[in-house]
């Protein structure tokens, strides 16, 4: 999928909602785990209830890959589920993946070919020749983490150099790398006060934004600065939305919390 | 495993090589293609060849991502292949993963848990809580990315912050975090240079050391400052050795390089 047909489906839902499918057994409703594979019946019964009010689904392959070979199995129904029922959704393997160049390409292609995904989390630390295979696949997007949500994000991210901050240096030397076009860049929603000088050096390429909602990031804060002309902002839930309930009306209030999301987005939508 | 049994094991067997499983179906020899699993067969083979040599294995899981579930099952069947059968081998997932806190705990169970590794890479660049989760396993090991051994290794791990490196400063506050004693670090070979100044940081700890043979780094530069008393190297050959050839002999040849690269760490190793 290409930026502009992301673009044109944001448009129409009137939603730049992400939801993020962090399935953890222990949180899920009980009476799934009477099924074959609870995790995908699970994601299956999310993704049917607010497909029409998200744009992206984003599974953590963590959660997948703490099940074994199940879990893979879960994961590979999951996008296959995505890629054949709702073609138009922009799928996002939150792997956060990243080594050296012919190892990257190994991943670029686990992600991309084998399994299908739209796009992937990377890593930034080990630079260029680590993150420049992905880009290389065309209509694919590699989504760089810059700016992360979590308490320990500026431990390192945070460092001047220079009278900068190390995650500054990570998002002008990106735009430097082949295909950078292909980009997207991770900041979290916590860190609202940071967009507007994020968006002087990244004026159009997207920000994946975690964290609102359970993390405390605030939808108008990331806005006030973070959207542009093409909207520019995928912005993620994950808990809020996929465990609203869980009992037996899981999907039911998982439709509820993603309609109260969409609505708040239709309103700060440009020219909605 | 702990340090103590590594440390043994590396006495005993007078080598600190470290083998890397980065198998790729285009580069074994042709004739095991025709075989059921001929990633897990191939492992076997060069893993019977050379467990008398080395002291770890590091599958890379890129390369068994790539191939997907069957992938993955190659995989399991390697790493339960080295516990059962060399249950003195340390065993390092070379993942290079890292997320936000309770994202992190699933990753460590995957590898500590359910895969039953020694050990796995993290990348540092999500900070103090991305990395935690893993330090907190008993008699697990987590392996820090700090300077690594590709080309755009230096873009960000080489910025300077206050007169000091990017890498430094991970290292320096890694060694704050709790359970810290669990820790290794990623140095790579191809910056022995670097080795003394970083052994005035982190004089005690194992160092894992990618990047000897076809990425051109050298064994005794890496050995004059980065021994220590309890050895505290781990030196990582992969290509060198498990294509050493592609034909019918490719295991022979195998033990044939890593004979090599043993002979000249027994000589290497204090009071040989």
């Amino acid at each position: 999928m290409n930026k502009k047909q992301l673009i044109n489906q944001i448009k129409k839902k009137k939603s730049f909602l992400c939801i993020g499918l962090d399935v953890d057994l222990n949180k899920i409703p009980p009476f799934l785990l009477d099924k074959d594979d609870p995790i995908f019946e699970f994601n299956k019964a999310i993704i049917d209830a607010t497909h029409h009010l998200a744009v992206a689904y984003k599974p953590n392959t963590a959660f997948y890959e703490a099940y074994g070979i199940k879990g893979w199995q879960s994961l590979e129904k999951t996008i296959h589920y995505l890629n054949k029922n709702y073609p138009e959704i922009f799928t996002i393997a939150d792997a956060k993946r990243g080594d050296i160049g012919n190892t990257s390409t190994m991943y670029a292609k686990a992600f991309f070919e084998d399994l299908q995904f739209d796009s992937v989390t990377v890593a930034p630390y080990m630079g260029s020749d680590s993150v420049e295979p992905f880009l290389a696949f065309k209509d694919k997007t590699t989504i760089l983490l810059a700016l992360t949500s979590n308490k320990g994000g500026l431990d390192f991210q945070g460092l001047n150099v220079d009278n900068q901050k190390v995650y500054e240096h990570v998002l002008k030397t990106a735009l430097t790398w082949k295909n950078a076009e292909n980009l997207m860049f991770v900041v979290g929603a916590t860190k609202a006060e940071y967009f507007k000088n994020i968006r002087t050096i990244v004026p159009n390429h997207f920000l994946l934004v975690p964290g609102i909602g359970a993390q405390g990031g605030n939808l108008q804060d990331v806005c006030k600065y973070g959207l542009t002309d093409e909207i520019g902002l995928l912005i993620n839930s994950s808990r809020g939305i996929i465990y609203a309930s869980n009992g037996i009306d899981f999907a039911e209030k998982a439709t509820q919390s993603a309609l109260k999301l969409q609505q708040e987005m239709a309103k700060l939508l440009p020219n909605h």
